[in-house]
């Protein structure tokens, strides 16, 4: 069936005969392979240009920060997923990957979205004043009574150790430090309209020092994605040794209250 | 429900509190982020080690060599469900690692256990003579009708380009090379037990370059799916400007031949 | 880690002891297993409530209706899938669920929430006139320049075929006619507003029909990932002997177009 | 690329033109839709042929009795995903269904096989003899310390209740009480060999019954996929109301110990 206009595959990322493969114009066996990191490779498959090295230590440090932080929903949906079906690994990563949705992995996506309006609205409204856009958009954000996407953390309330870490990174390797005082601006602005502090978290932290090194906003949410299924293979393979996805099912139901009916002659008793 | 005897939940990877994040010992805000690259991260969580040069080097390259190789089966499965569900890109995401099974990218493991195989019975049935070892186990893969994993490309037949370049990473890196000449044994036995060439494919050499630096068995099938979710993202991240997801369905099914019945009263026709 | 502020987790839908499992109050072996179609199980499931028989006959027309339409591109992901990893049909399943997204089957969900739309700008802006509330709320999708989520179709173009025999079913069994009224409403508004027709499509129909006899919007979504999975099952089991899955990946590509660049010295030629 | 020998995709399920849709040899519109249920459409779709009433009987049975056992693993993952993606139910009943692999959901089919070999068995080695048969084929699992699918439940020791639910439906219905018989002299055979009984628990009964339908043994892992797609819906259209995604999670990690090292400085503390 023809659904919309395109009926010509096109694409311009790779290209291949029985002699050699090309990546985005270069040759893999021997261009790539042992020349460039997978770091590199992922940011030349997304852009089609090799990152320079701000780049490069940027999206190194992004990918680092956010691949793993214990026992997280994502986590406990893949191992519990590998328990009841050892076999297929790529199941269980594919359950983990699932959970990178709008509330969780994907603020990161949000996030970098957020400091592009912040950006437009400082330009066409506040003659660039940051500050002063910062304060329109969440004003605005609160009205619409929307969460501000990257700030608060349920754990690292005071402060979310990996930001700092991410911004010391970004400005020793010479990344562009726009969006991250932008990213500060919000955080500042936030207490006035909200009422209270909501700190600058990892999912602000990441694309504030990407979209500084050029990286394009529609790709943000493949970060954490692609970090997460680093860390989901190392989850996943403990499990495999020592396997402990049943026992996290096991314990999430202890506390368990059934709030429905029970059949016309049993009285309550247990569940 | 408690299934099995396991009740509480153990993990060595990662501990967090307020103020801090450790991953496989390490504080993750000052000692990872900004000090070492993702594959080194990736080597940490799934080993709890971190790599040596060599070790770096080869994972570098197997993950640098297995993610892109055009509009393969998963990345079209990937690209039609972003046309479908352009919302959820981790959807699209996992619908192209659900592609990694024992067929396609699952041969870096299986061919991963075949070395081990080959290893084993060299030791007891061979007095360590790995030809000798290589020649009975792929008699005996042949004898039960088995294919032998990671040997023979649809596209590459002569030689896997990807191959001599991973092999050359591992040689010059320092890596171990006692699985590299049981891969090649087992290319050489397969002529005379199975009467015609089966070229190594990047599916063998992957495990044959990092069972050398000592990588687990256990997490070989990780390397292809991590390396592939990179390019997924590249992929997902065009189809978003480009769409071609549809383009591909309309494709596919131009040459579509419905071999059931039609209603009675109605002539053949067409479909 | 404490997400959100509910920590215990309730559950209305059922609970179990050693004796027997209890569902929306229902002794599950004595008084459902036997006694009730698994149509009426799932009306159960999610709404707590038994259909009656216009609900029964309503609901099982709309999933036999939306079930299966040949090689659509969630099914050819699922053989995609089958085809690389046969192991696993349970991942091949959920690659083809995971193309029920917004543009392709989720469209039943979005469509039912603009009829509670119309019906709603009826009651607070037209006195109860449904045509004139249609007429609204298209005139605002097409200035948003927003699709009309259930109109049109790219084959059944004048009228698609399953449409009027769900019609059918619902007033012969009785369902309400309400959204049937306020879909035809929105379909006689199209060509007004958009200045061609644009034909009731299945995805428009079932909820018209579903709304009539009380199903939950928040399930509308499900309706169709139920009925589709019935026929992913059919479509993979038809893979397991006669596979095609790397047939339609061949198909898809063979038009396909490099449009990045080779490697210096390579001559443009074919890719 | 082409991959195998096929290259011209042929399916006998659905074909269509812009004016009726042929599934299975009949029309859609005029012959299915209002005329026959989703059981049935199933069984239609995944065979080729409908129903009698006894296949029609039993095979609803097995779909009401399999769709629905609380908060298992696959539900528990299917929330947390929910919760961490809420706009994309999809992705949360694609990580449900992932969940029915080899262990959990998956025994149906690996019951089903094991009743095929049983049959085969009585018939090349036993004169016919289902008990002796069963006898051989228990002590050669056992000697293999393979588990014996479809037998053994953690909560319902004593007696599964739907077991007998499933036995007599089918046994009324009319449905072929040959892999009935051989499914309990398998329960008969268990105790000789393993030393302690291991009750026929549901994924046992439901392959028992629908093999005496004619049921496709490849197609008998769709039976609890389909039946928990219903389930799963239930639950999420729960979860978008009274969400427990995250205290599931949360209830999970309470007991949980972290195995690994501490940074050097660090004292042991809390995690």
């Amino acid at each position: 069936m023809k659904i919309g206009k395109a009926t010509v595959p096109r694409s311009a990322i790779c290209t291949s005969n029985e002699e050699r493969i090309v990546i985005r114009g270069a040759n893999l066996s021997e261009e790539l392979i042992g020349h460039i990191s997978f770091t590199e490779h992922f940011h030349l498959l997304v852009t089609g240009r090799r990152p320079d090295a701000a780049a490069r230590a940027v999206l190194d440090a992004t990918l680092v920060a956010i691949a793993e932080h214990g026992l997280v929903p994502s986590v406990q949906a893949a191992r519990m997923t590998m328990a009841a079906a050892p076999d297929a690994m790529q199941g269980a990563v594919a359950a983990g990957i699932l959970g990178c949705g709008s509330v969780i992995l994907g603020a990161s996506e949000t996030a970098g979205r957020l400091f592009l309006e912040v950006e437009r609205v400082a330009g066409e409204q506040h003659g660039g004043d940051i500050q002063a856009a910062a304060r329109t958009v969440v004003a605005d954000l609160r009205a619409r009574r929307a969460s501000i996407p990257g700030y608060g953390h349920p754990e690292h309330k005071s402060l979310d150790p990996r930001v700092r870490a991410l911004f010391e990174v970004s400005r020793r390797a010479g990344g562009g430090q726009k969006y991250v005082e932008i990213a500060q601006a919000i955080e500042a602005a936030i207490p006035g309209v909200v009422g209270k502090e909501l700190k600058l978290n990892v999912s602000a932290a990441i694309p504030a020092v990407l979209l500084g090194i050029g990286f394009p906003a529609n790709a943000l949410k493949g970060v954490p994605m692609l970090a997460r299924v680093a860390s989901l293979i190392g989850h996943l393979t403990e499990e495999l040794a020592d396997p402990i996805g049943f026992a996290l099912s096991y314990q999430a139901t202890r506390a368990y209250e059934y709030t429905g009916e029970l059949p016309a002659g049993e009285s309550g008793g247990q569940a």
